[in-house]
């Protein structure tokens, strides 16, 4: 079993963009990109700051996609992580990603791709 | 602006320990870890599978916890991704790590260590 974790640091984002400080405009988007994107929400939960950020996940049941902005700051960070039991989710993580990024329309980003691995079992007990 | 992202993939972890199959288990060890760490919370949400595995975050003012487990392969990962707005939170982010490694005691991990970073804001416009 392995999976792909995809993040992306987004900067120069539009402040009154609904998604970058409304809690239910975020999560709204997040739930779209997650089904156009063929993945599959089992929950999720979005927090509204004081400040005007956002924060929020959705938990799939290929793992999870995370979701934290700044509007004071123009800035937006992404996490799409999926596993890849039973199926190689990775083309599904790309397109959410993308959509997300889209969505955002970030002048600039900052990505990275890491192969999660888990360490192979222990032999059975003799 | 920048931030931390630790993530630990476990393998070999006891499937009988109660956080592996048990989300309410696995809700309680998140929080206490969060807390013990110095990181503050405002909210969470865990999911069991039918299968018996359990997927969890906990969002943080500092950004995330997220545990995923499969108690049928005894493996486990986790992700902490701290921000560094107004102080720096990686040795926050360390400790949890370190107590949840320590709470399910794997006897092997793949761990890795991202920068994240957001892009610079874009020049004011003239």
């Amino acid at each position: 079993m392995q999976g792909l974790h995809l993040t992306a640091d987004l900067g120069g984002c539009d402040a009154a963009y609904a998604p970058m400080h409304d809690a239910q405009a975020l999560r709204a988007l997040c739930r779209a990109g997650v089904e156009a994107a063929g993945l599959r929400a089992v929950g999720d939960l979005f927090h509204g700051f004081a400040g005007g950020g956002v924060t929020g996940v959705v938990l799939l049941a290929e793992s999870h996609l995370a979701v934290h902005t700044w509007p004071e700051l123009g800035a937006v960070t992404l996490d799409v992580y999926v596993c890849n039991r039973g199926a190689d989710n990775g083309a599904r993580a790309e397109r959410l990603m993308a959509a997300l990024e889209a969505a955002f329309g970030a002048p600039r980003a900052t990505r990275q791709r890491l192969a999660r691995e888990l360490p192979a079992l222990p032999p059975a007990a003799s």
